[in-house]
């Protein structure tokens, strides 16, 4: 197997100011690539930590990577630690010269003699084009292992990997006589992973070439098959013919797109022209800002309306009192009204409405916390369904949202 | 210095599917109670891994802290590493029994013997409350040294470690001769890192026997002040005036009640009993979201209008055709009609409004991608403030939302 290490640097990182989401992030792309990630490490700001964590490291995996230390701050110095790792002095980058001279006057601001220390690089590594930032990341080849050293922006360190890494690491795993996995992924929605692996798991037990992977989440559990690269021409038929069992046993919680639901969401209602309108009351809003977290949102979400108070919801989408005293803010029937009202006020083809017990407080024994109704409504007609999920107000509300968004991308998609 | 190892142990975390939050929450409760946080890595779910990890930390740390690993299904390998690794057996904990045994009957489930396994620590080790879950944490004391295994789940991890841990560490570090940190910490809102580093650094440069921290995220900018407790009785004197000076600097950014900006602003609105309404274009919902995280929301926020499109804009919240052609949906005068009417149609104490771009489209060179109006509306007035923010849409929106409670809080606090 070709086995990689990732080193996070950084105080901030030690002591919890910063999640560290490089390393996670790192790990799924390189697991993607079909590299097995062995160890992960986060270390302090300082040069002896860094060298002594990348020659312990570097004994035991194929590719090292660390992420941080590499802006113009006096703090970063991972470039140091680097060159007295390989043995090595600096030498200019041209190229990274002229990329920062042209980032600073494409910017209107003055470049200084710190911003040139930039593309001073270890003599024996090249530079990795960043195209958001300045610092460039520093890739070496040196007895048949890889190393990178990547900034600790998020986005950076992502545009960086992108755009140079995997091309290296895929050359590299062409070049090995190290197998590694390949892997085909399958997005499913609206069902969780213990139902999933009732439906399916015994092609787990009967298919030992192929490894499942159940990967769960709030907005759905991806499904993973992975097969060693020397295995694969081997198992190709096996691997077509399960995946169409997969697809028999789950059909409806089928993500067609290949995608998170909410990109394949925006994409089937982009496609459609079709446009949406949200009532929200326990999610106070979450399923709007959801619906527009990616661009291109605003040719599908038109608007809405957070009716958290009973008064909001009588006011703004003339729930009526009668329901509201017969039947409760959590309950069919104000799902009904909710989704029904603003659809009409909104205009849209579709609204979908949600209203639950949030928790900590406010269960009762015939509505416990995590009872949750969402409603659906388009110019045919509207439902509500009702859902019981968990004790905790933060997976409650997740929950909700991503359950309403599979509700509605089903009932479209599948017709349920 | 007590120094403190954080092991995280789950394959889910190498490859990413897991974002390790854990280790970070340990992080910063550690450093908080004065240690010195050394290593955090993560590790497979593997016995050797575990005990290999643990042999190697222990020697430069004094307090080694695993997650993961402790439930009750075949992956959770951790006791039996740990019980290696002391060299001791098995012996049942009849406390962790009868908590179980008390657990499934009051849920109304069946308890198996595999459950009964929880039950069963290393014979050198206690077990620490779990009031949450199953799972006990488990705490063993040998060497002058502290070890403590936690499982996974976020939720149980930081129960058992409030419940116990922290009182657990005070007591061996008031037994110990090493020195650690004691720290304050300081809440500021609307305002950046490094205006608050020209305004107060000299403090900083002037007295060498305190740490000075700047702790900046997307809900405001935290000052930690740090003294070494051996050091502590000789400088109170200067951490009071240290104190007195940045509150004088800092003056109306400083959040009163020593808490974060969201937390600080509910309790605040909970004590004068008012309420407040949102209207929210490139947030989409998500100052509302914000409002309602907190359990008790239901008491301040009455509800709102998702306005994303400028049809929403005008038919929901009465925006004028004529401010919209001549001044643009993103524009003073757009926020002030959003905060205006939404709080008369709210019938409301406070009403905020959000219109704004959030990339990574719509940006021109009058109003470039990050240029945000809040507008801000009570009883007495209706006004609108300017921000140009970042390129980076998701960076752009939390912002937003942060800026808009600071923006009420600082005005109703401190009459800006």
């Amino acid at each position: 197997m070709i086995k990689a290490a990732i080193i996070a640097i950084g105080d901030e990182l030690l002591i919890g100011e910063t999640i560290n989401t490089n390393s996670a992030w790192l790990g799924k792309e390189l697991t993607a690539l079909g590299i097995t990630v062995n160890s992960s490490i986060i270390i302090s700001d300082n040069k002896d930590s860094i060298i002594n964590s990348i020659l312990q490291l570097a004994e035991i995996n194929n590719i090292i990577i660390t992420t941080g230390g590499l802006g113009p701050t006096k703090d970063d110095i991972t470039k140091k630690a680097v060159a007295t790792y390989f043995g090595v002095d600096f030498t200019e980058d041209t190229f990274t010269r002229k990329h920062l001279v042209e980032y600073f006057s494409r910017r209107g601001k003055a470049i200084t003699e710190l911003h040139f220390e930039q593309a001073l690089l270890p003599s024996c590594s090249s530079a990795l084009i960043n195209s958001v930032g300045t610092a460039p990341g520093i890739y070496t080849f040196l007895n048949d292992k890889l190393y990178f050293n990547l900034p600790g922006v998020p986005r950076e360190m992502k545009s960086i990997f992108e755009d140079n890494i995997i091309n290296i690491i895929n050359d590299y795993k062409s070049n090995q006589n190290e197998d590694y996995f390949v892997y085909k992924t399958i997005y499913t929605t609206g069902i969780v992973e213990s139902e999933i692996a009732k439906r399916i798991s015994y092609l787990d037990d009967e298919n030992e070439s192929i490894k499942f992977a159940y990967l769960p989440s709030y907005s759905g559990v991806r499904l993973r098959l992975g097969v060693l690269n020397s295995e694969l021409e081997a198992n190709s038929n096996l691997i077509y013919d399960i995946e169409n069992m997969i697809y028999k046993h789950l059909e409806t919680h089928i993500i067609e797109e290949g995608k998170p639901i909410l990109e394949a969401f925006q994409e089937y209602f982009l496609k459609n022209n079709w446009t949406i309108s949200v009532a929200e009351s326990c999610t106070g809003g979450g399923l709007g800002s959801l619906l527009t977290e990616l661009s291109g949102s605003s040719k599908i979400l038109e608007g809405g309306f957070i009716v958290y108070s009973n008064k909001a919801k009588k006011e703004l989408l003339n729930v009526k009192e009668s329901t509201l005293a017969e039947f409760g803010a959590v309950s069919e029937e104000t799902a009904i009204e909710l989704a029904y009202n603003c659809r009409l006020k909104m205009q849209t083809d579709f609204a979908i409405s949600i209203t639950g017990i949030a928790g900590p407080n406010g269960g009762t024994d015939e509505k416990p916390i995590g009872t949750v109704w969402i409603g659906v409504s388009d110019s045919k007609e509207t439902k509500a369904t009702k859902f019981v999920f968990l004790k905790n107000r933060e997976a409650n509300r997740e929950l909700s949202k991503y359950t309403a968004l599979s509700m509605l991308y089903r009932k479209l998609k599948y017709n349920i």
